[in-house]
């Protein structure tokens, strides 16, 4: 699927053509992440012709917003020492990642053309944790030492900015890289030429351990409003910066996932960023199938309940009409629970030691609920459907059992999942459905038991 | 709830005792996210006292942390003249927030101790739609004339850098205030002091017009990392800039709603940020029953089916135990279904001329998941169940059909709010179980008519 179905037939005709200048002119109007797009849409030969045209800069900007699996594809297509000048253009964090995911031949091949200090920044970057801070932050930013002057430092990353992704905050660290503090581009401007880093530097930044987990230094990056976070190893080493903009990534990943997840479809962290379009029909399955299959084992649970109870129906034939709407309504009022305690939960609203807390606050919005949708199905059964009050009053009790029960599990499962250190957005709204189908089937006929007197 | 129960009684205790030196001393080491959580935790008096405490700058940022209501509080307490100062501490986009939040009798007393350029300015950024550019935009940040050197330049931006939130763009204006293109600080301090603004802006920015939905301009930042954009109204004058961390508290919140809505949770903007230990029960029923109500009416046609379908029943007595299986494996293919488009859509990857494509991949895919199923069902109800293979192949077939339709159903939906102009979040998996569940028992009672011949 075409994301420019307008530009794209045009650059085609351009590139048969070999009209270099044209070309060049349409992509000087145009940002990285649109030219990635283009690139995106034509095939592998086609992208090349345009990869080479760009100015070296605006390359290393345009194959990082490329997918990983295309960008594979171009360093092969590749001499080794072109594939090493590319990588050189590339940010960091970027290259790093398309490193990891190139053959080790080729890394041998394409290595020897870099320099030394690129090499192992390339492979400290790749061997962290996929995850963790260490697998999304990047070394492209500029180091002082704290007993440099305001000029020296000014001087520093004036030399420093053309090749580094982002000079609005520097980090001071000591000799043996140990974090001291950070200085924002901004205070160096307004301060005194003769200062020393140590008087105006802010001690104590916020930062994040390299063995965190991405979605919380994201979270972090997000409530205290930072440009980018310093990363430091166990020893309070230096090692990386996280920026707002793969924050950002993290967080539209992460909580849309929430999304699929809660809809009952397996999340892979390896496939989940391939847009819906560029996976196929055979991956939606697999990723569906294994849930709906254990789902449709634990439903049929449900079965056997309705079969235990077969002595119940044949007392009272009418109950089972009722099923359908007793057990989807449990179903809704699940949903709608733990769709709110994963919301808490994303936020980090609610924390494990309130668990009991959050449990019984569902319990009561499930009560007063239970209540509502009781007396209207009393009216209902009793009204509408022509069954005697006590047949209604079934109904009515079972509707108010069924929403405490199913806002109680649709809280505590989720709850329960984070504290066993499941992903508690893998509780989907399908998986608390089926729960509450075959628990709310016993608190059914229980009650007609004891209300209709059945023996 | 408090968050920081460890802290708050501390506090308490030196406010108390009026030991204002350690207090001070407390606070120079919290940012002031940290700040206004402590802050909430305490009550309006307590709170007050620790506002007065802060140095002037911290106290603007402290406030542009709490929640509008508790702004609303301590302003409240204070006199006009103070209030008028702590407005002019705060960033001007939260300034016109809180400003909208306060009666016009107290607006009136507080205006005449502002500045008019600062009157003007808060009354203009009050007067967009929530929801919009304008809604989130800010007004803090340096302009440049075109005319300018980079040396004037970078003194006027040192100049007004104390009072403004971010340097680290300024935004090339002519005289009538037309944005003509941006200039980065990296940029400015790169140049030769003697060039011309002209000659290093950057052209044809990417923007946004005031109107435009905060989502989709809070979407564009994320796609092209930027760090902020402009702004611009209909004659592309400049009135504003939106920033990276005003985006992603966009994103967040939306994205979130998505699965409170997904769950079957009514989404109000006025209210869905409030977090979820600050609601009452009551607003948590308020959120959910009208749906709960709605869905239970809708499930009450699940009843009429089976009741319409009884002689089928009688005819083969088995038939209902299988119901809840059935519809309970529509309800979840289903929800996987519009779990899997809701983030299409809402990651941008689904456009609306995609429809035909996009149900007909569902359809594929609920095909294949029917087999799958549909085969398992089959060996379950013959070899488990005992069943004769004829009915064994109604549920077979049944599973089959209810898959394709439940998926079709699933894509369908979500993609038709969108082009009535409904947030397709809000089509929930309740939603999408509970219309699977009445046209699931009629393909099943058909199916079973047809291959059992019942009449």
């Amino acid at each position: 699927m075409l994301r420019n179905p307008l530009l794209v037939p045009d650059l085609r005709e351009l590139i048969q053509a070999g009209e270099i200048d044209a070309l060049g002119e349409f992509f000087a109007d145009h940002h990285p992440v649109q030219i990635a797009e283009l690139i995106e849409d034509l095939d592998v030969a086609e992208g090349d012709v345009l990869i080479k045209l760009l100015a070296p800069r605006v390359r290393g900007d345009v194959m990082s917003y490329l997918t990983v699996e295309r960008q594979v594809e171009i360093v092969n297509a590749m001499p080794p020492s072109e594939a090493a000048a590319l990588l050189h253009l590339m940010p960091h964090d970027d290259r790093a990642d398309l490193v990891n995911h190139l053959e080790e031949e080729q890394v041998d091949a394409i290595f020897p053309h870099l320099a030394q200090a690129e090499r192992e920044d390339i492979r400290r970057l790749a061997s962290y944790e996929p995850g963790t801070a260490g697998g999304v932050m990047t070394t492209d930013y500029v180091t002082l030492a704290p007993h440099l002057t305001v000029r020296e430092s000014l001087d520093r990353v004036r030399r420093e900015a053309p090749d580094r992704e982002t000079i609005e905050y520097s980090y001071v660290v000591d000799e043996s890289r140990k974090l001291l503090g950070i200085v924002s581009l901004k205070r160096l401007i307004l301060a005194r030429p003769q200062s020393r880093i140590t008087e105006i530097m802010q001690r104590d930044p916020i930062l994040a351990r390299v063995d965190d987990d991405q979605e919380s230094v994201a979270r972090t990056i997000d409530k205290y409003d930072l440009f980018a976070i310093p990363v430091v190893d166990a020893t309070g080493m230096l090692v990386g910066i996280v920026t707002h903009d793969d924050a950002m990534d993290i967080l539209r990943r992460e909580q849309t996932e929430d999304i699929l997840a809660f809809g009952g479809v397996t999340v892979d962290p390896e496939v989940d960023d391939i847009p819906y379009w560029q996976g196929s029909v055979y991956r939606s399955v697999r990723r569906r199938v294994n849930w709906l299959l254990l789902l449709f084992l634990a439903e049929t649970l449900t079965g056997s309940v309705s079969r235990h109870y077969e002595w119940v129906e044949e007392a009272s034939p009418h109950l089972h009409h009722f099923t359908p709407l007793l057990i989807g309504t449990g179903g809704n009022a699940g949903s709608q629970a733990v769709g709110t305690i994963i919301r808490g939960l994303a936020l980090g609203e609610i924390v494990f030691s309130q668990t009991m807390s959050v449990v019984f606050r569902e319990w009561i919005t499930g009560t007063v609920l239970g209540l509502i949708l009781g007396a209207v199905g009393f009216l209902h059964t009793w009204l509408l459907r022509g069954e005697s009050p006590t047949f209604a009053l079934v109904i009515a009790f079972t509707i108010l059992g069924i929403c405490m029960w199913a806002n109680t599990v649709g809280a505590l499962v989720p709850l329960l999942a984070r504290k066993l250190g499941i992903d508690p957005a893998v509780v989907s709204a399908p998986l608390i459905t089926t729960l509450v189908d075959a628990t709310g089937l016993c608190i059914f006929y229980t009650i007609a038991i004891l209300l209709l007197r059945i023996t």
